[in-house]
C-alpha cells in the first residue's frame, strides 16, 4: 500500500471544487492524464440508466484512448430525457475544449438526486475552475475524492505499488458509496488510475472479472443505482513492457488491482448510510463459487440481519433464513456458523443447530466496528466474501430527509 | 363482507390462549371443524423450512380430510433439527388425541424466534386448555387471531358471504405478519375457513392461484420467512352442490376468496413492523402480468422508496430506480407516475420526466395512512398490485431489540 488515491500513479492529475450544484460542499471532480490512457469501464445493469452511463458505455466501446473523467455530485442526471443527454455531452465537450483533447476521450459521471436537470452553466464554469486546479499531488486526489461524496461520511481512496520487471507500477483509486448501493456489474462511482502499460482488451477483462468479487459483493440497501460506474485508466507511464497476454505480469496486475478494489469496496460498505459497523460475510465449503456468492450477498443484504447487527444481537436464525431464500443451494443441517471481531471469536451454530454459546460474549463480539460472519457449508470448495453494514435509525433519518 | 374471521363460516370453532411460551401475551391458537374439511396449503419456498412447514406439506399432499390447525407464537420451531420434528409431531398428536381425530388431519404452524426448541410441556398443556375453550362465536375467532401475533400491532381477520345456488357460503380468515415478510408462495401464517363444498383439487388450485396476486404481492422487509404457511379449510357445511369443475360456482368462490385474501394481505402490509402507512403500488400498461408483478413488488420492497414514504417525500426517482432493477422490462421514456391518497391525486411524472407538480401538495398526499402509487407503462395490458409499508425508526428499533 502507498499513500494517496487517483493521483498516486505517475502522470495523473486531479482536482475537486465547489461549483454551486450542492448547497455547501464540494461537488465537482476531474481526473486527467496528459499521456493518453487505455480506458475500461463497468456500468449499472439497471435498465433505467443515467445519461453519463449511456455515454460511458459508448466511450468504453468506441474509444481507444481516454484522457479524463469528469464527475459532479448533487444531481444524478438520470430520468432527464433528451435535455439530460445534451447536458452530459456539453459536460464532456467543455472538458475536451479546455484540455484540448478529443471529446471521445472524456468519461462523465453524475451522482445525486434522480429526475432533476443539471445546472449546466454552473457545470461549465466548474470545469474551467477544475482545469485551473489540476495537480498531481496527493492532496489534489483527496480533493477529487471529497467532491464526489453525497451522503458519504468520509472520503474513500487507496493505492498500491508493485514491480513489473524493473519498473514500479502504481494503481490508485477513489470511490463513493453510501446509499442506493447494491451494485450489479459496478458500483456508484469508482475511478481507478494506473501507470501500467496494458492492452485495452486485457484492461477491460481485468476490471470486469475483478468487480464480480469486489464492488458487486457489497450492498448498503439492496437498491441498484441508475448511475453505477467504475472507470479504470491505464496510461503506461510506468514504462513496463506492455501487457498483451495473460502472462505473469497480467496476473500480478490483477492481484494488485484486487487489493485496491477490495479496499475501496470495504470502505464503501463501512461508510454505508447510517452505518455503525462493517459486516463481512464469508461463505466457505459451498458446492461452487456462484452458490457462495449468492448466499454471502443475501446475508449482508437482509434488513433483519442488519438490524440485529445494529442491536449487537447474535440472531443467527435470521442469517440462516437469509441463506435459505438466497437462491444458492445448501443443506441446512450441515451449516457451521461463526462470529468474530477484535473482541473474540465464537462458534454460534454447528450442523445447523444452536451451540451452547454465551449470548453476553456474542454481544460483546458484535459491538466492534468490524464484524466477521463465517459460514462453512461443509459441502465443497466454493468460497466468497460479501460486505455490508448494519441498518440503523440514522439510515432511516438520512433517507427520509434526503432531497428536502 | 360479514363480521368475524375463522369462525364466521358454519361449523368452525376456535380458541386463543396464553400457554407461557411468550412472556405475557397470548401464544397458542386452535381452529377446529368437527365436520371434516378439504384442506389446501401453500408454504414458504425458503430452503430452510421449519418443522411445521415440512409437516404441512405432507398433510396437504397425503390427507384427504383436515379437522384442525394448531398454532403457537413465540418460537418458530425452525433450525431445530430432529428434536424440532419430534416436537412438531407431538403437537399434532396431542391435538389428535384431545379432539379424537386422525393425526394426519391436523395442520401445525409456529412463528417466532428461529433456532430455539419448543417448550413441549407447555405446548401440551396449552392444547388441552385450547380444547376446553373452543367455541364458534366471533370472539373466539378474534382470540385465535390475537394469539398468533408476534410483533403485530393489531389482529388481522375478515370474512365475506355470497350465494351458491340458494345456499349462503361464508369464507373467513385470519393472518399474522409484521416482520420477515416477503412471501414466496405463501405468507407467514394465514388460516382461512369456509363452509363451501368443493373438491380437494379445486380448493388447492383456487388457493395456489390466489396467493400469486395477494399474499405473494406483499413485502415488509424483503426477508422470506422459514415458516410461511397459508391454510384453507372447506368443510362443506353450507351444503351447496359440491364444486367439482371450473363452473360459475368455482369462479364465484375464487372471487369471494380473493376478497378475503386481498383484505388480509393489505392488513399485513399496513401492520408491517414500525409502519406508519400502507403503500399500494399498481403497475398498469405492462407488456404482460408477470412484468407488472415484478415491477410493482420491486417498488414496495425498496428501502429507499420506503424511507422516502416515511419522510412524505415524493422522491419518484427512487421509484423509477426500483422499477429499473426489478427484472421486468419497460421503456423508461414511456412511464407515467401518479401518487394518490384521501388528500388528493397528483401526476408526478409523464413520459419518464418530472412534471411541474407542487412538492407541498405531494407531501400532503403522502402524509395519509394509505398511499397509492400508480404507474402506467403505456405498453400493453399487463396489470398488478403490490402492498408494502414505509420504513421507519420503529422498524429498526423493533428488530434491533427483538429476541432480547
Amino acid at each position: 500500500m502507498v499513500k494517496g488515491g487517483v493521483t498516486a500513479a505517475k502522470g495523473f492529475m486531479a482536482a475537486g471544487i465547489y461549483a454551486g450544484i450542492k448547497k455547501k460542499r464540494k461537488d465537482m471532480a476531474l481526473v486527467y492524464t496528459k499521456k493518453a490512457a487505455r480506458g475500461a469501464g463497468v456500468f449499472t445493469q439497471n435498465i433505467v440508466k443515467a445519461a453519463p452511463v449511456n455515454w460511458g458505455i459508448k466511450v468504453t466501446k468506441d474509444s481507444d484512448l481516454v484522457h479524463a473523467v469528469v464527475i459532479n455530485s448533487g444531481i444524478a442526471n438520470a430520468a432527464t430525457g433528451q435535455e439530460g443527454e445534451d447536458n452530459n455531452r456539453i459536460m464532456a465537450e467543455t472538458v475536451a475544449t479546455e484540455l484540448e483533447i478529443p471529446v471521445s476521450s472524456v468519461y462523465t459521471a453524475s451522482t445525486g438526486v434522480i429526475g432533476q436537470e443539471l445546472p449546466i452553466d454552473k457545470i461549465i464554469e466548474g470545469i474551467k475552475e477544475l482545469k485551473d486546479n489540476l495537480a498531481s499531488d496527493i492532496k489534489s486526489g483527496l480533493m477529487a475524492a471529497d467532491a464526489i461524496r453525497t451522503t458519504d461520511t468520509f472520503t474513500k481512496e487507496c493505492a498500491v505499488s508493485f514491480m513489473i520487471g524493473d519498473k514500479e507500477v502504481v494503481i490508485g483509486g477513489m470511490s463513493k458509496g453510501s446509499g442506493m448501493i447494491h451494485p450489479n456489474m459496478a458500483t456508484l462511482l469508482g475511478v481507478i488510475t494506473t501507470d501500467v502499460s496494458i492492452s485495452k482488451e486485457l484492461l477491460q477483462e481485468a476490471l470486469s472479472e475483478d468487480v464480480k468479487r469486489t464492488f458487486n459483493m457489497i450492498s448498503i440497501d439492496r437498491d441498484t443505482s441508475t448511475n453505477d460506474s467504475v472507470f479504470l485508466l491505464a496510461n503506461g507511464a510506468a514504462e513496463n513492457v506492455e501487457i498483451t497476454s495473460k502472462n505473469e505480469d497480467y496476473y500480478n496486475f490483477c492481484k494488485a488491482l484486487n487489493i485496491v478494489t477490495r479496499k475501496l469496496s470495504r470502505l464503501i460498505a463501512s461508510g454505508g448510510e447510517g452505518a455503525s459497523k462493517l459486516i463481512e460475510a464469508t461463505v466457505e465449503g459451498a458446492t461452487n463459487e456462484e452458490v457462495a456468492i449468492k448466499i454471502s450477498k443475501s446475508i449482508i443484504s437482509s434488513n433483519l440481519v442488519k438490524t440485529a447487527m445494529f442491536g449487537n444481537d447474535a440472531n443467527w436464525g435470521r442469517i440462516l433464513c437469509a441463506m435459505g431464500y438466497s437462491g444458492g443451494g445448501f443443506n441446512p443441517d450441515m451449516v457451521d456458523l461463526y462470529m468474530e471481531s477484535e473482541f473474540g471469536k465464537l462458534q454460534i451454530a454447528e450442523k445447523g443447530l444452536a451451540r451452547d454459546y454465551s449470548e453476553e460474549e456474542a454481544t460483546k463480539i458484535l459491538s466492534a466496528s468490524e464484524v466477521k460472519i463465517t459460514i462453512d457449508l461443509n459441502e465443497g470448495e466454493g468460497k466468497a466474501t460479501a460486505w455490508g453494514c448494519d441498518l440503523s435509525y440514522d439510515y432511516v433519518k438520512i433517507n427520509a430527509d434526503y432531497r428536502s
